[in-house]
């Protein structure tokens, strides 16, 4: 048994505590928390909730922790620190940062002589994986990567801070017609605007001017404005009904030419299409766990990306029947 | 320089030696043929032709042989042997052999201190891979296989043996609607037929029964009379006008249900369209050609699969820029 910890109870927390459920070879120790741990009620019975200052006395008990904080702020303090204490997996999601965040990990992992798994999910995560596989086989080829349809947390939080709005959730959408252009190999050079649409559902304060509203959301910069994007207005009781959900998912597409005058085409495509994006990337976190944790055994240390980890370390089965049953 | 050799010169090994040249840290070093080598005639200038006889002589200008034999005879005595002296990379392709072959390529591989990667492709391969990942992020889920379009071999060559038959090609064809039912997360169970179509090109013998020839194909236990056959006949000039291409694809889907009461349903899809199945098989083993020279620095050694190698070991890039670039 793999005992498995947890930091942070919010969707991504939770999606880890269900995706722990589903594998025999794991069991949740405990969950810690930044709020009183008594306010704080799990769904599995024999784990226990702890305030995340007492993370430490736990030491003796959890194999791996797995890191359920924000991007922004949480994680480039959260993993390096308890990285000098356990076995981490992280999914730490800022692109740009990913190389501060592992140097700053990697140091204290490997003086500590633990593991420390980061950005673990799906992107970053099994979609960086699709590209490292499709570039290494072929060399000469272009990529595309497709998101949606699914909702972008960002961009409803930029809706939701526009005058006027009470409620707004923006759904990304991957443009039906680039994607076959794509998928045909004809290796299009894609504008934003030809690549995702932007769909907006809004709730309204009472009495607000919707036009203006809808002109705001369509023009603001950086978010709306490079994109063809919609706007509707809806009720909050159709906006609990309707979109309550936080689907999402996506395309990894690869188009690439082989052959002394490179006359063969071929495409290489991942797709994701995922009712919970949290906990699609928890069910990720919980199979990295188990690898963390293996290659811990072996004595290995410091910090990893899922480029680093040799995939029969994800499955709880064995070299040999992977080989029997999946190979 | 990684400097190759390829043992055997059909359509694999001319793959290899075309994705050899995609790959700038990558050198063809000699080509081994059991044919007289003066026969053979190769594209890349600075390499030589030798006779397989001779690749001992060999052991210290090359790095990693690429062994292309066929899987039914070659591979189960080649590869072994070759292991003995090189690294080496194979394609064995027969399933339920694998744990087999496994078995005496790791023993020859051990004693010598080699790497050697058995069962590099696409299924198996990549596609085995993508039902790894797939199981171990959704434990609790459905796999489904579909392949083509694409050219059978196998089932070619079936054809061919069909009496007043002068040339033959069969396409595996998915059927459209079944995937569409995998993909839309309904978990269908599908018998043989409702998976696959069989699609034959057959140029008769002059004179030959081409009713019997039709019936005889579409009733062919084990290779057509599970699935909905549909024979055509054709010139000999439309066979070479239209049939010449060797393409090949498929579909790995995994439809996983995630939640505390299983209320999510997620479908991972990997696709491959190929218009070359031996060239992509090809750049592929190329890949891991490179991966088992880096695998070998490090003083690893046995028998491995694309289960057993870390994604990072493809790539020509170094960890850093790899998290840079593509996590």
């Amino acid at each position: 048994m793999i005992r498995v910890g947890i930091i942070g109870y919010g969707n991504l927390g939770r999606g880890v505590e269900c995706a722990i459920k589903q594998n025999d070879d794991m069991q949740l120790k405990a969950v810690f928390t930044r709020r009183a741990p008594e306010t704080v009620s799990i769904l599995t019975q024999d784990a226990k909730v702890y305030s995340v200052d007492d993370v430490e006395k736990m030491k003796d008990e959890i194999d791996v922790m797995i890191i359920c904080g924000g991007s922004a702020t949480d994680l480039p303090v959260q993993t390096p620190k308890y990285a000098s204490m356990f076995h981490v997996v992280d999914s730490f999601d800022t692109h740009k940062k990913i190389p501060e965040h592992f140097a700053a990990v990697d140091a204290a992992a490997k003086a500590s002589g633990h593991i420390a798994m980061i950005s673990v999910g799906w992107d970053p995560g099994m979609f960086s994986l699709n590209r490292l596989y499709a570039n290494a086989i072929l060399p000469n080829g272009v990529d595309y990567t497709f998101w949606g349809k699914g909702v972008s947390q960002g961009h409803s939080d930029a809706i939701r801070r526009v005058k006027g709005v009470k409620n707004g959730k923006q759904y990304t959408i991957p443009v039906e017609s680039a994607l076959e252009q794509v998928r045909a190999g004809k290796n299009p050079t894609l504008t934003t605007r030809e690549k995702h649409t932007r769909e907006c559902f809004v709730v309204a304060e009472e009495g607000a001017d919707l036009a203006k509203i809808e002109e705001e959301i369509k023009t603001m910069p950086n978010y709306f404005d490079e994109y063809d994007t919609t706007v509707h207005f809806i009720s909050e009781e159709e906006m609990k009904k309707n979109h309550s959900d936080i689907p999402h998912g996506g395309f990894v597409i690869r188009s690439g030419k082989t052959g002394w005058e490179e006359e063969n085409t071929h495409i290489i495509e991942y797709r994701l299409k995922l009712d919970s994006n949290p906990e699609f990337t928890s069910s990720v976190l919980v199979a990295y766990a188990r690898a963390a944790y293996r290659m811990s055994q072996e004595g290995q240390s410091g910090c990893k990306t899922v480029f680093d980890v040799a995939p029969a370390y994800l499955s709880p089965k064995s070299g040999e029947e992977l080989r029997k049953t999946m190979l």
